[in-house]
């Protein structure tokens, strides 16, 4: 058999077709003994398994116990998931889905084409495949897609006492081992107690009388994931309970899973600012790659034919003295520059706290000072060693003042663009880097060569 | 009395006069009554003292509780919080950071000036001013710098009753309190055990025995908090133990603390790029941006003066037609959004996961594959239109081909550059874009214009 190990990479991705499902028998002998793989944590086992072939990947987790296999396939990138969940036998599929916790295992069946999907759930136990079915149902980027439903619930009338033996007894299953949430007689949730109160607190006491002062902060099902990052991340907490629109209790979002989401959001922003795929990473297979960019690369080339039309346009003024087109992609690039500063300020802006609209006017006044007090500095120099090099101080002159403009516009649209793509509904950061260029390219062109139509020649 | 909240930002910020330390007998009638302002969260009353003059700050603070002025204090973005300090009668301010956990007083301190500092500190318990002086002489980018120190520690050889017991008397002050840090004779930490386990193990097991399995994760306090980060979101983990060179327990660090620095090295990757400040937020003083930024504006002047300088080498075949002026930026321009899209995924890679050299050989590789195709596609549609319109299909030929070498190349320097700067031992962010776009402009500037005036002029 060949060492499928050695395999270049875009090889060893491609599925093997949908009727061979994998199963313990087809196993190589030499991997016979797994016992030899030892791993201290399923995300290791995870990354060891992302580096095999997918027959070797099938075949160590059909031999792993299925606790292990079901928490190292939770932790694996995407696209190895997805290909062995294709190809492994539906019933072992359904097993390893079945040791996930219900959020794991429907963000993983999310993944995954209908068809199969469908197909792996008539193999779990019904329970389990309902929790899973209602978990599935919520947008992926809400809340609801993100919440564990595995949580102790306390009743409000009881004591911590009792408390403390349900929280004893469920300890093991639960997601958020050391809280529980307290409802009222319609299920709504009332209040959030730690072990650490019920331990302090006097034998006896009604979980009632301790949760009387709290201000509950809870999110709804469908809040933004993103806006459930900066709640979690402001009020520092373990875990953020999630309810319906009447408050009844729904789940929990733990902050392993706020971790990986604010983590994601870092990548969209900086990856869409450019306009690149949202989920985009170094295993992205390159061809989907293309596709996620080419759109944005075309609009960047539609964009861009903007500020060419603008030098097209003072055409006659280049012909005259080609030094401007020498010059002139300098003050482009440095505006350009200026307003990439802005932008980068603005979109962390948007990401991390809560928007206020007077905090964001504030944000466009102090970036067009930035800019404008540094195109002051930069243009004051760049007119001197423009003209001592050319012996040419009013062109000199016009470039200095050309970059003074162009910097004060850059720094605003820089700072205003998140702006305006929010209050139009879309990411802050989407393509932003793209409108800007345009704008800075064509009015630092534009204002450049007018000047110097105006002042140079005559 | 002047309202003072209606007082624009700048002056708010201005600092009282130091001689004029502010106490509570001060404060301004009107505000007398503290009990009416009740906040659910010592975050959310940062966030109202934030809006405050620093008057109104300082005042609120001494009628607040001790221990909730301090946590909001804590709580406090960073300029505000030095304002106060520096402001407030240092007993006050003593008694403030006695009552944070000292690493969050160690944090506050560092930013203080050192006689204030120290002034503070003479006002501290002993013991505490000990335990802060201890985390203040940690590199606060590093495990050591971000740690806690207050952990319930066990013994080896004690049994899960006592360790139960010994949890529960001290599980009030500990910053993770459902966990106990075990060591052997020599303080080395041996395991980790949580409550949970204690709750399930037999009556009378050692905490030995119940260890003896565990491979145990851990860092040594010099590690970057970056990695910190990766390996405990890599192992979604609620707590990382940071141990000494021979592995003896030091501290811990908690999620809540990762939140930030992930949040925190997400903001300082985009911003850094673009060569903007660090630190810089929206509130950031305009001036200290100005000075943060300017160094890489100036470096962007001197870099983009390169390709000025190739487009100064064809001077005389822009003369010769000046149309060359209005579509050389668009071959730039395209391959550095090329390049902008290699370098975000590039840099969000080196930020998430851990460096591999092959891993990051077929990343370039990658990149350089969806450049060319990119490339190819657009080139050809460019040379169409280009040819179309100005009625030139040698001209249309030019430009499609600048493009396809322009692109590829941009798309290689964007995925090398983050690893050409991290294996100089810098940040692979830093200034990357001000790089990428020297290079592609300057390229993109001499491969057109040198084609063009190969093939278009004789």
């Amino acid at each position: 058999m060949a060492d499928l190990n050695n395999i270049p990479n875009e090889e060893k991705n491609k599925v093997i077709p949908k009727t061979q499902n994998y199963s313990s028998s087809d196993c190589l002998q030499e991997f016979n003994d797994v016992s030899e793989i030892e791993y201290s944590h399923a995300a290791d086992l995870a990354e060891h398994l992302e580096t095999l072939s997918l027959e070797k990947q099938l075949c160590l987790l059909t031999r792993l116990p299925v606790s292990e296999a079901a928490e190292a396939v939770a932790e694996l990138e995407e696209h190895a998931r997805i290909d062995i969940l294709e190809n492994i036998d539906p019933d072992l599929a359904a097993s390893l889905l079945s040791e996930m916790s219900p959020d794991d295992a429907a963000d993983v069946l999310d993944e995954l084409e209908e068809a199969h999907r469908d197909h792996i759930l008539d193999n779990i136990d019904a329970d389990d495949a309902e929790d899973i079915r209602h978990l599935m149902a919520f947008d992926p980027d809400t809340a609801g897609g993100i919440m564990n439903i595995e949580i102790l619930i306390l009743e409000d009338y009881i004591n911590v006492d009792d408390a403390i033996t349900k929280m004893r007894s469920e300890i093991e299953d639960k997601e958020v081992p050391y809280y529980g949430y307290v409802v009222d007689e319609s299920d709504k949730l009332v209040g959030v107690i730690s072990l650490r109160e019920l331990l302090v607190a006097k034998h006896g006491t009604l979980i009632k009388d301790i949760i009387k002062e709290q201000n509950l902060i809870t999110v709804t099902f469908d809040v933004a994931k993103e806006e459930v990052a900066k709640l979690l991340s402001h009020y520092n907490f373990m875990a953020m309970p999630v309810v319906d629109k009447e408050g009844r209790l729904m789940g929990v979002i733990t902050h392993d899973d706020i971790i990986d989401v604010i983590t994601e959001l870092a990548s969209e922003d900086l990856l869409s600012m450019v306009g690149a795929g949202y989920s985009e990473s170094v295993d992205t297979p390159w061809k989907e790659s293309v596709k996620m960019r080419l759109p944005w690369l075309m609009m960047n080339m539609i964009t861009s034919s903007v500020s060419a039309y603008v030098v097209y346009l003072f055409d006659g003024t280049i012909a005259q003295m080609a030094l401007l087109a020498v010059l002139m992609p300098m003050v482009a690039n440095q505006a350009g520059n200026t307003g990439q500063q802005a932008l980068a300020v603005m979109i962390r802006e948007l990401a991390t706290t809560r928007f206020e609209t007077k905090r964001a006017w504030f944000a466009v006044l102090r970036e067009g000072k930035i800019g404008f007090s540094s195109g002051m500095i930069l243009g004051f120099v760049i007119s001197f060693v423009v003209g001592f090099i050319f012996s040419n101080y009013a062109l000199g002159f016009v470039m200095g003042a050309a970059l003074i403009l162009d910097m004060l516009l850059g720094a605003l649209a820089g700072a205003s663009i998140p702006l305006i793509l929010k209050s139009l509904g879309r990411d802050p950061a989407q393509a932003s880097s793209i409108f800007l260029t345009m704008i800075t390219d064509s009015a630092g062109f534009f204002v450049f060569l007018g000047f110097a139509s105006l002042f140079l020649l005559s």
